[in-house]
């Protein structure tokens, strides 16, 4: 298997641009299809979902089965083991407290000037439908991640959508996940029709305000179609890890980690990026031999992103690996350096910062507590991970006295008049004020 | 001039929902413009730019004017009354009072269980494009609420596009406000080729990683086309504003009210819900009056809108009323009631929440503070007002030390297992581990 490795001072511009170079989703290709997918959604509802259903995941299902029924959660739980069960209650647990300190106060109010109050309150979004893909493999993990942080935020209605198997069974894990989630609302629907559902609502699946979570490139198509008609929340794409280290991080443990993303799919992107040419050949070395008794699906995806999407980065000081990082801007960075605090606070774009060497991806993409929905394709610049922040929005609040509107007015009607707005300027000139003394706030006029 | 006019509970359901719509936004008329025109920008860059502005705003430059020049911001500031001036500065140090008070702590780190701890830091986002409109008139106050919070955040390059006049100008006031607010790159451009530009980048104008900013129909498709490609932030549109009143309001401060967003454009919608069914036919008898002096183009605008987005609603109780709001989720919201600070926090689904009678839309829209650029179309629902948060973005941070890796890796092998990742879960299972006593963190196998 060939590993792409650049000795980044000899590499040329254009070589460079190869590794900062992500899996771009080529909307044109499936435009066509998710437009008419979404088009017959809203128009037929229900019948084109049961439709789709059967074409793409081979379940014949009638609406009324759309919904899982409360016993398949008991049958869920029963086919599950012991340790499964315990381990996923001990990672909502980490998730559930580390989600906790997201959350802002209720309320703020401030005096910005004399009579002037301004502040925000917070609300939590009515509604929200998560997306919860299987295919590969399943994704209790997904679950749980999305829905701690919608329940903290306190949502009414958390719907949950994720693809049938051919006779219609849902993923036990993910359904006894719900159970502990306390999440009831579960639809088995698919692809493009789920969202389309969610997004414009049928008989049986009333439609949510806001649309999160993972998916294919069709899910991720049909999300971005629907941008201006739905809240879809931020874009994340195929898998991406960076691990920045240096002579001091342990080579064995350092081509385990870069594996972990790398076996998601053929888009993944898996990077090492060290000032240490030892390291990097000795990583190059180990990875073949790592990837032998994987099953041949995880194989080949690693061998096809290895060619297209991954490598190892020689730079000469960890400032340059510094650059890199902020330049590419990943989904998941670890850090395994001689001194990773000193480091970290360096990093200025990255989804998250995993510290030091006993803190691998797949320790953080279950079990540590912050999100794994994170942004990728080098959105981790201006979106941040999956948080309580998805799940409400703020109001902002201002009060203002008679005596704080007397002093204030002018300066807003000179930008009114500026701006061409007379009405805007008028309400302010002819407002009527009650005359009478005491607080402004109990002399109104009909009282 | 007619105003809808709906006694609430005789209202058939289908009249109800009308009241509801918004103007939307039809893309499939426009799309084929916007996807050609960004295309160009994308393949021909400044050529393609100069090509655009021309055609759309007669203005002829050529690439090394693209850019407004030093000396334009002193002519700008002379032509400006000393008013208008200080009424700038003012309103901006209001702005910037109020956005202050929004920046969280830079880096949280707490620990979940022995040995694990994780936290979140934030940094801004690397670069930001401010789009200030300008068309029906023209909007310095945009600019110091767009970039306000963006320097407070910390935002590195702030860029800001805004559309020429024929002989090439920039509207005066604008640039007094990029003054004061220390922004110094300016082009001149407009529409959905200013938005492409800021997207893709030309020879002229470097990329940024976000644009952000109100604008006329063109501008939004263009925004929706590059979702995806590029963050646009949030769904602005035609604005809309809800009047919450009661039979202590004054009839005639609440019809100069109803005004202020109605004359923004014929797309507007303007809305009083009330209980007392004697002030809403006062205001509906004194709006004419109000319209008479308006310029022609805004009488026509409120005319228009008055027909198909806005009107007086008659409920029975408070409740009701409340209900309304939380339904149609508007812009912005004003509440007169005997009593607002009970009412306000029963609001759930709102831009911004304006309390008591001196608190009028317009003077919220340049001088109270909070950000006027807010969602519209039932986005409140999911999504906020402009505010620090647009330009800065959370990274995740966690470590564990080796005894919490001990502790937990069970607990995600469990899961990777189950998901079937083989390469998640032997990363953890054989992983190394140093045996060395004393701290982990300083007892590395090379040193």
């Amino acid at each position: 298997m060939d590993i792409n490795f650049f000795i980044w001072r000899n590499t040329p511009e254009e070589s460079k641009n190869f590794i900062f170079k992500r899996a771009e989703l080529d909307i044109s290709k499936i435009e066509k299809i998710v437009n008419q997918i979404l088009d017959e959604i809203k128009k037929r509802g229900d019948k084109a979902l049961i439709h789709y259903i059967e074409k793409f995941d081979g379940a014949k299902l009638n609406p009324e089965q759309l919904r899982v029924k409360e016993e398949e959660f008991k049958r869920a739980e029963e086919k599950l083991s012991n340790e499964l069960k315990e381990a996923i209650r001990k990672n909502i647990e980490n998730v559930r407290k580390f989600h906790a300190i997201q959350m802002p106060s209720p309320m703020k109010l401030f005096p910005v000037s004399l009579g002037v109050y301004a502040g925000e309150k917070i609300e939590p979004i009515p509604s929200v439908g998560l997306y919860i893909p299987r295919g590969k493999g399943s994704f209790p993990s997904v679950l749980y991640m999305l829905a701690i942080p919608a329940i903290i935020a306190g949502v009414e209605r958390i719907v949950i959508v994720t693809p049938p198997s051919r006779d219609g069974s849902i993923d036990a894990a993910t359904l006894f996940t719900a159970k502990e989630c306390t999440i009831k609302e579960i639809y088995r629907i698919s692809g493009i029709q789920a969202i389309g559902a969610l997004a414009y609502g049928t008989k049986t699946i009333p439609k949510v305000e806001k649309i999160i979570g993972p998916g294919s490139s069709y899910v991720t198509a049909a999300k971005r179609a629907l941008f201006g008609i739905v809240d879809v929340g931020l874009p994340a794409g195929p898998s991406e890890s960076l691990i920045l280290a240096d002579e001091t991080a342990n080579p064995k443990n350092v081509a385990l980690d870069f594996l972990i993303e790398s076996e998601h799919g053929p888009d993944s992107a898996s990077i090492l990026v060290t000032d240490s040419e030892d390291l990097g050949r000795e990583v190059v070395k180990i990875v073949p031999s790592l990837i032998e008794d994987l099953p041949s699906m995880r194989k080949n995806f690693i061998k096809e992103n290895m060619k297209k999407y991954s490598g190892v980065v020689i730079v000469e000081e960890l400032n340059e690996a510094i650059d890199f990082v902020n330049k590419y801007a990943p989904e998941h960075l670890s850090i395994v350096t001689k001194n990773p605090f000193d480091v970290f606070p360096l990093i200025k774009n990255a989804g998250e910062i995993l510290i030091g060497e006993y803190t691998p991806f797949s320790l953080a993409n279950f079990s540590i507590g912050p999100n794994a929905i994170l942004p990728t394709g080098g959105f981790a610049k201006t979106f941040s991970p999956v948080s309580v922040r998805d799940f409400f929005k703020y109001s902002s609040i201002s009060y203002v006295t008679k005596n704080g509107f007397e002093k204030l007015k002018d300066y807003a009607i000179q930008l009114a008049d500026y701006e061409g707005f007379p009405s805007h300027s008028t309400a302010l000139k002819k407002r009527k004020i009650c005359k009478k003394g005491g607080n402004d706030f109990y002399e109104r006029k009909r009282i």
